[in-house]
């Protein structure tokens, strides 16, 4: 009965593991790519939002992956290994749905997806320690990365927020 | 042996069960309520983005929970039961940070909370037949619920969008 009782707890600890770790909705986030769109991050929580005029013209989502999330809650800086932090953008069009009903014009939502519709860093400060230890990358909507060169232009804007670890964007509670 | 391992399925799905309803992030949100903040909503995942110019001069994201995301996702209407949606809003303020490093007054970011910083729409059919199934409900960023008589204002609005359920966001991806 003791053995029984002992694989049971085995199995239930497994099986609750596993369900925390990857659910069927893709938290995981344990692949850690530039060149590829890091698994999961639509799932991620929220760190803030924002509009961009200018050349832009877009309404953007800031998603964080659960190491990044944590940091950024505890306020600890800089960002450990394994942060990741999403940045999805669309073009920022009226609702023509939303101001017909308020019968305003004042309502803004998410349109198509601009050129560069994700962008993410990813912290491993072996691999990008050229860069402050973060990786960047960009990629369109269908999935294709930005070239090289351009993802060489990010860390120069981004060295100007050094004493926040690169990074713009603050959390919003 | 055919009992134990009947035992050890069940005893492995409800460990898988619980770890997915209330992991210790705060994902749980069995309880419902309009005059009370649902538990652990700034952990639930993104549904979309927007900005409100006019009188509200906002920037918000709105959030779903599990049920929500679900439906959303799989384009299921009505929402089912339980189903809730989030707001949150800031005021709409430049980040002089982020135009001095770009050098261009472009960039909008969360300023400080608005009069309701929180809306939610909570899906119970026979609770809230009287509008749509919907529950409604508002808070300030101290947590202190609007007026019953703003909550009736709702409805009117929302009405316009019964085709969708009564829900004016949409999903993007």
């Amino acid at each position: 009965m003791r053995r029984i009782i002992w694989v049971l707890v085995v199995v239930s600890a497994v099986a609750g593991a596993i369900a925390l770790v990857a659910p069927g909705t893709g938290h995981a986030d344990q692949e850690i790519y530039v060149t590829a769109i890091p698994r999961g991050y639509r799932d991620w929580r929220l760190v803030s939002v924002a509009h961009e005029e200018g050349e832009l013209q877009d309404i953007r989502a800031i998603l964080g992956n659960d190491v990044a999330i944590k940091a950024y809650r505890e306020k600890k800086l800089p960002f450990p290994e394994g942060s990741i932090i999403a940045r999805i953008a669309w073009k920022h069009v009226p609702s023509e749905e939303n101001n017909k009903v308020f019968g305003r014009a004042q309502s803004f939502v998410p349109g198509a997806e601009p050129e560069w519709y994700l962008q993410f860093m990813v912290k491993n400060s072996k691999k990008y320690a050229a860069t402050g230890g973060w990786g960047y990358a960009q990629f369109d909507k269908d999935g294709k990365p930005g070239p090289e060169k351009d993802m060489k232009a990010c860390f120069p804007c981004h060295e100007a927020i050094r004493a926040r670890d690169f990074v713009f964007t603050k959390y919003t509670p």
